[in-house]
């Protein structure tokens, strides 16, 4: 093979690696925690009946800084933006605290909201990577959480509602989706 | 005056923007939404009878990414080193959210603690922002702050036991303090 050859797959793979393995799943984004916060909860649900199983957890929300800055432009997200949930345990006693709660110990999990419209119907797809980092298959279209976030997201089928920094600029740039009434 | 001392003030003010304005006071850190997030909480307190007047808040904490990167490398804060503090409102039912709190609307105000050993006794100080963007004046040294967090912090002076990421980073670097028992 020669050298130029061997640097265009060398690059090619550097370029996919970030959003694809080989076979379609995601490689975990193991840089996450460096990314730009959006926003953090405690024990949301959409559901007045689900139990959360005696679990009382934190939901933080990241996101690419590369995408991020092209929200804070345009109100919306471009192309292979990658959204982060990290779900951690919520600790109400410990150290000198005595109300309320913290987050404490490692995740029990994220899961990956990811835009590729040349990939998936919707231009979106969820990966759930529980505890491991193990690169992860799509969560198929009829999971639960497409519809729901179809339905329901502010911005281009994401929570932006729930993330009070970037649903001013959607607010501003007037990119919330027509079904979202703030 | 000649272009190389104009230059040499222009060098020095630049430098010192970032952290003191001319009288002392700490400059509102615009961009702190684009730091390194360590973790949130909501309506903690180290106090059993206090109330929270009503109000349900979280707090975001963020570091310089500096700082961060230094803290990765050796478990400990470097000078300059400047931690926010952010407290937003928690909201519990809005758009489909039926359990749980989630975070709403403009920042109800910022703290923020600088290390700086050449400033500050203890080497550290606390200033508030309340819900302005005005430069700030240290909190005086006799502040409950100060003495809870020298009596508490888990890292030189810090409650890093309440941040997961860097209460691992520090307990492998064994730079936990040794009144901290975890």
């Amino acid at each position: 093979m020669n050298d130029i050859r061997l640097v265009a797959i060398v690059l090619l793979s550097a370029a996919t690696a970030a959003t694809a393995a080989d076979d379609g799943k995601l490689t975990y984004p193991a840089d996450y925690r460096e990314w730009i916060f959006l926003s953090s909860s405690l024990d949301m649900s959409y559901n007045k009946l689900q139990a959360m199983m005696g679990h009382s957890m934190f939901d933080n929300i990241f996101v690419d800084p590369k995408s991020y800055r092209e929200f804070v432009k345009t109100g919306n997200w471009p192309e292979k933006t990658q959204l982060v949930m990290e779900i951690r345990g919520a600790t109400g006693k410990g150290s000198i605290n005595q109300q309320g709660k913290y987050q404490s110990g490692e995740p029990m999990g994220i899961e990956v909201h990811v835009k590729d419209s040349a990939r998936f119907p919707g231009g979106w797809a969820f990966f759930a990577f529980g505890g491991g980092t193990e690169p992860a298959q799509a969560l198929p279209q009829t999971a639960e959480c497409y519809s729901c976030h179809q339905q329901h997201g502010a911005v281009n089928t994401t929570f932006v509602q729930f993330y009070p920094t970037l649903l001013k600029i959607a607010t501003q740039k007037k990119t919330l989706s027509p079904h979202y009434l703030p």
